[in-house]
């Protein structure tokens, strides 16, 4: 069972806007068990457009087109889909309705005839009601294949992926399970732990393929195993998890379907009933907005505090003037006195912090750019790390907070 | 002269990570007046490699291929391409060496053969040189197209993009121009917008495009131009821009090629020698993030607060218990509360703060999820706005930064 997605516009051609629904498009198929083939995205033109559905249906037996939908002369999806079908656009009641619907309670400005005209589909489409936007979803089937067309605004696609698209494909087609599961590694690089594993990895079944995805000091290893028993396929996944951990163990520092590392944190953090506190100066606020995207911080994260000028580390977070004087603003004394001071001011039993300098030049510091300190304070006292992240200062500020929400996890699964 | 982009890696079909190379590519490539004609991301898979080089070839005259060049026995980008061009590989001294100084340089551990033969190249390739990874930069020459292969590693493919990449193609290629404008609009649809300008944009000349980009209560205006001459073409958008101006101005808010609106805002303070300090509840940290993510934020940027907890906005901030108790924590008071509180703290010009209920559900207060105010304070005061913001977290913090960003840009540009 192979699906093929087509994103269709130009913004994504000139890099004015990243793709980010096919990744969510292939992540939901995945989890049903259709494969994701390829991944097309063409410009906002019909001769274009047309090929790309040929020669997707040549490859694929599910075709997932978003984008083109709007009410606007430069959206062309549903005139070339029913181009495509040989097909003529009708007017849908229910989906009439439902922009009626949109505009009386939502949207308070008078209805345009181009809004109402959005309630034209192709007569051989099914309408996938859009409860969130006016552009309706379509459902068009040839033989076997299927041809689903979706707006490419994301939030408007999630909605029918989750609420249309999946619940009729699984319905629709007998698929195989996929199951995929990533070991996350820290600390050598793919070349070495490649060595380290080959013997195994030479004897993997052929339906079970191994990744490597490296990323800023990190190595995931995937795991991909393909197979119509869901059971079998499980325990073999499972058995060759076992056969390998033995041989990275030292390296290996979770699974990633467990989450995010944040999630874990989280998870731990609201299970244990403990509190946290942030003082971040290099990263930013990046630490406590990583946190706060999650539903349910509040049940940990006291707060934040980003004392980004060195005065507001002394005012406002009481760090001491002869502290920084002494040892620089950034130092692991530093470091540590704002951990502690953050843990004191927020009265949390855990906090974090990091001070460093970004880049591209040097700040209040003669630290050299890349060099960041992140401190940990507990009930036990507080401990720091010193790291050099290179000189590219959003990568700089990406490393120091990954290697903090590496610290703050090893920390309190120890506590 | 059109290229096409062919992103190689499972982990893009499965939705394991998104694709951000391809946009970068693409506005890379645009800056130059090279045309993108599709995105195809494909397997790590010989024969669907090679299908979708053949067909590249096919489109256009620049193929650029990304990924599949690591160390790894998952990583046969380099092996299919020597495939495709009937070609076999070769080992080069100059990335051997290269190669061999990283390693002595930051890796520090022992070299393996697998990573000294990341030298090994299709004799037909020249090598591009990167020097911070070990995965060489490919560009083979057939007839008048070019094939180029880069890692798969965002900061190593920007590497070679502007080091080699761009200027190589700029001294292959004649090229013509390609500008876009894009004028950012607030506050009305995209259908309401195109009725206003439909008169102006029937009378368009066949080399400029118009295009619609709705997001969240903002819609973005791209017209796209391509010709031989600059300066005329050039003159000619501007000229458009002229004539469209008086259709959407009070509904206008700027250019986007003046950078994102936080840059706009980081300039404008910047050159005033005017502070800003962050109050943000709701917004978790986002606010901030986004200033210190730019170089050179420290300069105006003295730093936030993210009180999290409704003590901490007591115990920290400054704002009285009994306004609290009065207005509830979400309300326009303690907004503006925690903005004139957040500006005295950290003594700065301007402060901008926000407090709500992002959901999924209510927290301590009563009100609505989704219900956000953000305030402003200055030294002419402090002004507030409520805002409705949906019920979906991620939208209503996303929409919370944009609101309060508009707000603290129409503000300091009055002031």
């Amino acid at each position: 069972m192979q699906a093929e997605i087509i994103t269709i516009g130009d913004e994504i051609l000139i890099g004015q806007i990243v793709d980010t629904n096919s990744a969510y498009i292939g992540k939901a198929l995945n989890a049903i068990g259709i494969s994701v083939y390829q991944i097309t995205s063409v410009q906002d033109e019909k001769s274009h457009i047309l090929k790309a559905l040929a020669e997707a249906e040549e490859n694929a037996d599910i075709i997932i087109i978003t984008g083109g939908l709007g009410p606007t002369k430069d959206d062309i999806t549903k005139h070339t889909i029913a181009e495509y079908f040989n097909d003529t656009l009708i007017r849908d009641a229910q989906v009439t309705e439902n922009i009626q619907r949109l505009w009386r309670d939502f949207v308070k400005q008078p209805i345009q005839q181009v809004n109402l005209d959005q309630a034209l589909i192709p007569s051989k489409a099914k309408p996938l009601m859009n409860l969130v936007g006016s552009a309706p979803g379509m459902w068009i089937e040839k033989k076997d294949k299927v041809f689903i067309s979706m707006p490419g605004v994301p939030f408007e696609m999630k909605e029918l992926m989750v609420k249309e698209v999946i619940p009729r494909l699984k319905e629709k087609y007998e698929r195989p399970y996929i199951i995929h599961k990533t070991l996350l590694t820290y600390g050598v690089g793919e070349s070495i732990i490649a060595s380290r594993i080959e013997s195994w990895e030479n004897t993997l079944p052929h339906y079970i393929k191994l990744a490597y995805l490296p990323s800023l000091g990190k190595v995931r290893l995937r795991l991909s195993g393909i197979g119509l028993d869901e059971d079998i396929l499980l325990k073999e996944i499972e058995t060759q998890i076992d056969t390998v951990l033995p041989l990275i163990k030292d390296i290996f520092t979770g699974f990633e379907d467990e989450g995010d590392l944040e999630e874990v944190i989280a998870k731990k953090l609201t299970q244990d009933n403990k509190t946290l506190s942030i003082a971040e100066s290099c990263t930013g606020g990046q630490i406590a907005q990583i946190f706060t995207q999650h539903a349910g911080a509040s049940a940990y994260l006291k707060g934040a505090i980003v004392p980004y000028a060195t005065q507001s580390k002394v005012n406002i977070l009481g760090v001491s003037q002869a502290l920084i004087d002494k040892h620089s603003v950034v130092s692991a004394e530093v470091a540590e006195a704002m951990a502690v001071q953050c843990k004191k001011l927020y009265a949390t039993d855990f906090a974090i912090a990091t001070t460093g300098n970004a880049g591209p030049e040097k700040g209040d510091s003669q630290a050299e750019i890349g060099t960041v300190f992140i401190a940990f304070a507990s009930k036990n006292g507080v401990i720091s790390q010193k790291l050099e992240l290179g000189n590219n200062r959003l990568r700089v500020i990406n490393k120091a907070v990954n290697k903090a929400l590496e610290l703050l996890s090893k920390e309190i699964f120890k506590n």
